[in-house]
């Protein structure tokens, strides 16, 4: 045990063969782990038979533990001397709020580190086949949450602009919105001829 | 070996632990290694003692090899019946030409599988403590390169628009468009009092 750490871990989009070498080492030696509803559970096995596993939650519309609550465990398992892995989907800084959890730490006074992951926005799209980037055709690509926090006042993403300002657009959790995302890019002035590929479980077997 | 087979690796951004679990299981076993400049001299001794390493060169107007000598190479070695990692630095469909290499092969009827990695665009930033989204603060980033091809006749990146387009905005390669980007943005709206951060050799002890 190396104990009073916790490490912000990006474990992927799902396939398990996509988590980094960093973080696999970190989780097979974790003290206490709490993952999101997207981690794959074939990870969760990587981490020592005793240790404490701490569902998260976090699902759109339904967040098992709010932020807060996230942030105070991860201190307080910190504080009993524990190494806490923190594994989340993706990158923990895609969507991820992992820096809400990083600023927490670093105002409580534990030592963390960020072990970045491969995102589900540049790889769920490869596993399909579609490459973000391509010379000639794409020079540039943006990511964008089509989930957008219901309690704010004003949108966060500005779809008119970005309707023509990049190749390739990206939207993670945009199911719900597609119908309105979809008609913001082509009333905004998107090729309605655009192709566009839907992607539900990527680089999964689900 | 498992031969007659190429593997498109992104080998991430520099630091060896943000490699994946499969890209590393495939480069254990690999016959032939064919590899960039930027990717990390550490990853390259775990191929197997006896593997054939190439290098591929590329950097920023000084490609050693043209891309179509880099396929040409990955498809002889495959027709051989060995098993071919193509490791790129980041991300293989991130600026890598990646999507450019997987057509050769499928053109050529050569097998092969895409292993995608931990793209610098995010972990740079992650490693230097900036998170490309940030709750309230960063809904949605965009990535594109500052280095374009001297060969095409029209602007591949659009600065105009993506400069109020997106929170966050990552530039690859922009070191030397640096004083005319900075110029796009502002020109075109972006605040002059935008935090700026400059990454080199991002997640690495160089």
């Amino acid at each position: 045990m190396d104990g009073g750490r916790v490490y912000l871990v990006g474990a992927g989009p799902g396939d398990p063969g996509l988590m980094t070498v960093r973080g696999l080492e970190v989780l097979r030696r974790a003290d206490v782990v709490v993952y999101d509803r997207l981690v794959n559970p074939a990870l969760l096995d990587e981490a020592p038979p005793g240790a404490l596993r701490l569902f998260a939650g976090k699902r759109a519309g339904d967040h098992c533990l709010p932020q807060e609550e996230i942030n105070a465990r991860l201190i307080e398992q910190a504080r009993r001397g524990r190494s806490v892995v923190r594994l989340k989907g993706g990158d923990p800084f895609v969507f991820g709020r992992g820096g809400e959890e990083a600023l927490a730490l670093a105002e409580a006074g534990i030592a963390f580190e960020v072990v970045p992951g491969v995102s589900a926005a540049v790889a769920a799209p490869a596993y399909a086949g579609i490459p973000v980037t391509h010379r000639g055709l794409s020079s540039s690509f943006a990511v964008v949450t089509g989930h957008e926090d219901p309690a704010k006042e004003r949108a966060d993403v500005d779809w008119g602009r970005l309707a023509t300002a990049v190749d390739t657009l990206v939207v993670l959790m945009g199911a719900q919105s597609l119908p309105r995302i979809a008609a913001e890019l082509v009333g905004h002035g998107r090729s309605p001829d655009t192709p566009v590929a839907l992607i539900r479980w990527g680089t999964t077997e689900a």
